[in-house]
């Protein structure tokens, strides 16, 4: 059975890294639902492009368990993800279990509103801000991708191949990783 | 005033491509028209994100005159766009106008279709169906992105970054294109 991916959509999320990670997770053969934290209607992200989610996060909470859970990043739809009681009881038990959670950009600090992985290593946008508030929570990095235990972090919309050709080769393997790769022209 | 980009939004089109294209061109402070083909409804890509666009291809052809119009890649989408009398009508005129148009991946071959920009330099996806096809009509360019007057093209994914970017140092200028290359951290 393909492996199932989990993508939380929220307004503000930055469409680059969602569309990326997405489109790079079902090239690699990674099953991906959208869910949209307002529910199924079309969401409208940072730079105002609008994607129809696959449904609600409440339908797909239903529906798990998803080998991993992506966040993506965008600061307004990485605070939403960050202040959603629903965004956090998923994270909590993806985390308990031991599965999968991959956050980019702005992201990760939604990742430290919930207290998920407390301590490990971890990337994000180099804003100070966001670098300040998780140095400390975190040991910060400054690599393009970051993966401690079941954790995966990243950077930024010109990090997003890295960091879906990462989830790709860990959900699936290093040579369809490869395979996907060459085939966009990477 | 902003300049103002016309992309061109068919089913099946490569949501990455587009997506990037649009992104980077708001970044950039180019004012975008996303325009549905088939009207103002939701839109299913390549990869099965489904995005909005913000009016129809026919309702954007009258608000006209765009600085650049743009053609996203994916074969089914680009395929749709070369069979559309709509869209020829629009690239003849963009095209008589010494206008910019834009066409990334398997998109060149609807620049053929339409009998635009003959002869000139060119590239696109690397798949040997495209290359024939466009080889001999237009002098054909292993290089990420080509520019040949008013005509941009570019080769998949991978280089859609470099695609949106080149269009905004043509657009805005190349000071805004080194600011937000580096801001989204490529
Ligand atoms: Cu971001």
């Amino acid at each position: 059975m393909s492996p199932r991916a989990l993508v939380l959509l929220a307004t503000g999320a930055e469409e680059m890294e969602t569309v990326i990670t997405v489109d790079v997770l079902r090239r690699g053969g990674v099953e991906v639902v959208v869910a949209g934290l307002d529910g199924e209607t079309a969401v409208t992200c940072s730079r105002d492009v609008k994607i129809v989610p696959d449904t609600s996060i409440a339908a797909a909470a239903t529906q798990g368990p998803y080998e991993c859970i992506v966040l993506p990043g965008g600061g307004p739809g990485a605070a939403a993800l960050g202040a959603s009681a629903e965004v956090g009881k998923l994270l909590q038990e993806q985390d308990a279990a031991g599965r999968m959670i991959a956050a980019i950009c702005a992201a990760p600090t939604a990742l430290l509103d919930h207290k998920i992985g407390m301590g490990k290593n971890l990337t994000s946008y180099p804003a100070p801000a966001f670098k300040e508030k998780l140095t400390g929570p975190y040991n910060y990095l400054e690599d393009n991708v970051v993966v401690d235990g079941n954790l995966v972090t990243s950077r930024g919309p010109g990090t997003s191949f890295d960091f879906g050709l990462k989830l790709v080769e860990i959900l699936v393997g290093e040579d369809k990783m490869k395979e996907i790769a060459s085939a966009m022209l990477l």
